[in-house]
């Protein structure tokens, strides 16, 4: 069955909807009763386009929320193309965990998801989303000849999605942004050095 | 109470004892029987050293595997005084984590002792070890001359404990291991650069 324009749009207002009603909830408490009421959908609309029910809405959120933290890296991420881009780039991602805290909407959902066929693919591909920008944004200065022509722009790129990572989860456990922070830092003015 | 040394080689025995079944088992499936048993300890026995019982004996079991984290990493991590020694410290924690894979004993235990008091403290306390020990290693270096003066041994040592926490969740999530080789890399090349 095609899915129409419409339908189309009607499934990512149920799951833009049920994003938001789960960031402010813990989704282990979440009823699929609450999400009709806080989207407004019926029980019959929200089984035709997630037939599956909870788990299969729950990833879809997933997926919704993969993607936010990547937008919310823009429009820096997918133009890291001169020095003032890259520091922008990574003032906007301490400011995004700085605002979140130690709650995260996509870590909180990853835990209900995890026994659901093809959650393995949220974290998947937002880490191969996320490397190939950074990676782009490596090669963007490599090309221009503003980093040392021996700048690995796949390592480069998985040392920061590695350390951002880490980061964060250090700043959830502990409440301490500085690892992050540091992490972003060293390996910024790494790709200065020449 | 004063507890003597004999009572200390007890407990540490419980906790080692039950530290082992626990990585066996998932922690939320494991039963006090299950690790009285596997200790041959008896429940009063149990209850002298733990008071407050299963969790307060999760959480002494984490405070053991926390500490395990940092001794696999010896002899490496606390003499990290020479260019062999970082080296050698890389692929040790390389090995580790590649031989661990996707189950990680001290993060099914973090999951089960959260609510716990005190169970912020040890995470704290590895994290706050951990950064100790490389920043003496670069403090090391620079005192020998061995790497810019300029590099800052707690920036440093922050970036290095970020980016293995990060490496390792994103081996456990997808269990890819190039995010931590990738990222140990690049710090450690940072490091040599002048």
């Amino acid at each position: 069955m095609a899915i129409t324009a419409k339908g189309r749009a009607t499934r990512e207002r149920i799951v833009a909807g049920a994003a938001d009603h789960l960031r402010r909830d813990d989704p282990a408490d979440v009823t699929l009763d609450d999400i009709l009421a806080a989207t407004r959908t019926s029980k019959g609309q929200l089984f035709h386009y997630f037939p599956g029910g909870k788990p299969e809405l729950l990833l879809a959120v997933a997926h919704h929320e993969a993607e936010r933290v990547l937008d919310d890296q823009e429009p820096h991420l997918s133009a890291l193309t001169s020095w003032s881009a890259w520091e922008s780039w990574r003032d906007t991602v301490v400011a995004r965990y700085r605002a979140q805290g130690s709650h995260c909407p996509l870590a909180a959902l990853m835990t209900q998801v995890r026994a659901s066929p093809g959650s393995d693919e949220v974290a998947a591909v937002l880490l191969a989303q996320w490397h190939a920008r950074l990676a782009d944004g490596v090669r963007s200065l490599r090309t221009q000849g503003l980093v040392r022509a021996s700048a690995d722009p796949d390592a480069i790129a998985s040392a920061f999605v590695a350390a951002i990572q880490g980061g964060v989860q250090i700043l959830r456990a502990t409440g301490d942004i500085r690892h992050l922070e540091a992490a972003l830092d060293v390996l910024l003015a790494d790709l200065h050095r020449p």
